[in-house]
């Protein structure tokens, strides 16, 4: 068991500095930025779950992942080279597989740190998305949870459903295996036909008083 | 006394749970967007203040705190519905409320942790704003902050006064009651008047050298 | 040498919250705007790596941090009128002594509390870069890293550098100002001659399928 629970986590960090790197490289970033932006997306939710839960920081007790995640990096620069085109969709399967894996790696290990269901459920959904959302803001792309595509509910599925199966006295594995399919499976089939859920639209007044600078340009 | 406080905050919670909501309307985020947003506006702050303080996050303690925003996010999906429109105010006045809420609330529980002064009114500023600022970073809107309505003083001033009124010899509730009210006055009376501060304004020199990609479009 | 250490670290306080303030000026601002960016600035980097070290933050043990960024942020209102004009070199050059200080003293202060060498690194990079990504985050600027010029490589030269000369039996104050002094003038050179490193770049794909909404515009 803790076998897989070690290499599916240095999986999820693969693809999401894959995603990040794949990130940079749209931007023409150097290699360093490279190497930046990787490691801010691989880490960057896993960092915040072990902040909140005031536990060691996984990547500080761990150094290994840092030597994962500069690995991605030069891997992506040196086989992905210019100017052979990648299509932007390699970016969304990478993310979405680290979300499935981290959305219930992240349930099950504060859930393992006795937190509360509901707790460990929003801990699980932050270390999915947080990664993605720090590399979207820093790139100034839109965060993927603010489109339309089914996000946020795959990794909230993800961990509710390993904790439901944990609560049927499957064994860690199963429940892992099972949640971490249907929450990927969920996310790549919106991907792909471009699924979404009914969206919850403000229609605003129209504006007669002074607004200006309320949105960027 | 307790009970006050813990009205005040429940009610914070609330409220920036629906300014977040209101802002996920106006992106037309799916449900799970909106949950997702309107949790992030709600704790932030607070839990950005808990993680500096090196004390447990209030949420993670105290986990109705996330039924509350789940209940206050499928409610206003619910009763808010299109093609009702909502005038923007709504969500300047939710934003207010909650700003002047947690500015006092974050203050007094940095305050009773032992913070000293200075670092007290920090924190309760960063309980104030930081939700709301994380909000408007995801949805690629200006925060709050940067734009010309009094909104950082209110809630300096907020947990300021509450601390000289508690140096006074008020009471807990009383100093709250006064110092709440007074944050947000100030701000609604911004929003409402426009009134700002003179701004500090750099003008820069006209740009001979390259200065490709410094500002986005 | 904690006298240097002391000062070096005022200094860069100093200096970032120069940068936030001189941003601040450029987006007009009132007063209280004016502190927040600049307390964001000076202190972000750091307080993530006090954060991740689950260390005291360092502000909160000391709070006289908090006057000085108080007393740069109203002296850069005060000296600093319009309609003089402040080139933008002014904010890149607090940035980079700034970056140089902060990751070099980052990474010292990390490997002083334990933290194996690259984590070291990491968390000096991260306390060099983080106070100005955020700065330019919430400024929608795009994050200096993010730009062509020598910027996360000043950062982990400088760190590495530190950790080298340290592993050579140099002193803490001879360590300390050489990598200081290497990261400082690399970042200056770079943006001088606007020198940077050869990009990783990615060459999208003509896009056929639907992909609205996908950048910023």
């Amino acid at each position: 068991m803790n076998d897989l629970l070690f290499y599916l986590d240095i999986f999820g960090v693969i693809v999401f500095a894959l995603s990040g790197a794949l990130m940079a490289g749209r931007y023409q970033l150097d290699p360093f930025g490279v190497v930046v932006l990787a490691s801010v997306t691989a880490v960057g939710g896993g960092t915040i779950r072990d902040v909140i839960l005031q536990t060691p920081v996984f990547w500080v007790e761990k150094p290994y992942y840092l030597y994962v995640i500069l690995m991605t990096a030069i891997l992506t620069i040196v086989l992905i080279r210019q100017p052979k085109r990648i299509p932007k969709r390699f970016l969304l399967i990478a993310d979405a597989l680290g979300l499935a894996l981290f959305a219930v790696l992240g349930t099950q290990k504060a859930l393992y740190l006795g937190a509360p269901i509901p707790v460990a459920v929003v801990l699980g959904t932050i270390t999915g998305i947080a990664g993605g959302m720090i590399r979207d803001v820093l790139c100034n792309v839109i965060p993927m949870i603010l489109r339309e595509e089914i996000y946020a509910l795959a990794a909230m599925l993800g961990g509710s459903l390993f904790i439901l199966l944990r609560g049927l006295n499957w064994s860690d594995t199963q429940a892992m295996t099972v949640s971490i399919s249907a929450a990927l499976t969920l996310r790549l089939a919106a991907i792909y036909w471009h699924v979404s859920l009914p969206a919850f639209h403000i229609v605003e007044k129209p504006k007669k008083e002074k607004d200006k600078s309320a949105k960027r340009k």
